[in-house]
């Protein structure tokens, strides 16, 4: 399964060319990420909350292909590439309104025991979700 | 007429205690008048790309009247409070899930020549649309 | 007294005609009041850290008078406007490289009791440091 | 020679942990990035003013190492690590107070002739004083 989401690029998000300033795409990637962990069950609010465990991003990357402009629309789609024991990773493409790949992200998420720090298996339940995603 | 757009809070706009870091509320409402000037078929990306006038924003203000937190969804009220001869005002009520007014926006965008840099009259075609939603 | 910071405008700040985006004010306001509230001894992680209340920001305002643009330098000048017996005004001055009045920005702080949610009053070693800067 | 800058890590580019929201590092990197290009006689402003060429970012990577905390200091140090003919690639090395790496970002640069969208040497200028970093 792919998850896909709308994104429009807006004037907080480029720069004096009016294209893409970098650093946005990533904060877009967030948004997206969000959305996909919420429709798994698994809201990071909710991790927050619990104060279990933390999912610091440990690794992000960026491909910029084409230039992505003010005022035009995207579609996201977020894959799974990896499901590790206790990290996993993520690929976010971004797609323009004629199906041309425009960007894509990657970014990988550890697992951390919030008390001591280290690093904790993924639990089951939300490995058996990423796995559908796969 | 009201113009109405839904938000989500992310955690790229919160801070450490979970709730809304104030500046992003002006980044939200931003999104939601672009929205809104598309909608009357003024897009923003276009104004930028003719260069006759630009419409700077010269006075934003926010009161802040209940914690929005991370992982929740509000209603944006978008109104034109005022249209004057060379700026106009929009407000922007952010509603919570229950319908508890959370926060208002206010900003007054003013029109200007570009090339001479003094104010000029709002088109009169803009203003039409303006006057639909006061 | 008059705190003052200097702050360069870069291009995560300006929009596609290369002037300051207008929510980005604030976050530079806010960069400057950290500093302040950490140089009278009061530094905002340790409010959160303690856990004992908050100080969130209820009213804010900007008047923007001249464009900025990218890749300009400003000094800020902080002052207390005023104290009250739950809240506190602050005033920042953005001032060009002639000294020419760019920006104003007010915000309204208030302290709440994180447990009870109620505003309480401002501690008075905090009132005392805020009144030399009135 | 490494071009070195301090950063302060402030309430606006934390999460609701109290550290580093991933993207922000981006952000700090680019602010780097710009004081890097002034210094060295090539002040992104001026770029975009002239309009002759582009210096789009192609690919953006970063590695998180240690917890970044809300209030903590850090210094950048900046390095060239590659000039190609039409590209260059600088490191970003974010060290702690106790001089411990606590994030890596990578940047790749690409110079591009605005007017028909392919690449371009890099100019003979810019790249004598690029090589004094590598």
């Amino acid at each position: 399964m792919i998850f896909e989401r709308e994104m429009y690029l807006g004037l907080s998000s480029v720069d004096q060319a009016g294209v893409l300033f970098y650093p946005e795409l990533f904060r877009h990637a967030h948004d997206v990420y969000e959305s996909f962990m919420a429709s798994i069950g698994y809201p990071l609010e909710r991790v927050f909350e619990e104060g279990l465990h933390a999912i610091p991003i440990v690794h992000a990357e960026a491909d910029y292909r084409l230039p992505m402009r003010h005022g035009e629309a995207f579609v996201v789609k977020l894959r799974v590439q990896r499901v590790g024991t206790t990290s996993f990773t993520l690929s976010y493409d971004f797609v323009g309104p004629g199906g041309e790949p425009c960007a894509q992200v990657k970014t990988v998420q550890a697992f951390v025991d919030r008390a001591g720090g280290g690093t904790v298996s993924i639990p089951d339940a939300l490995r058996r979700r990423l796995d559908d995603f796969r």
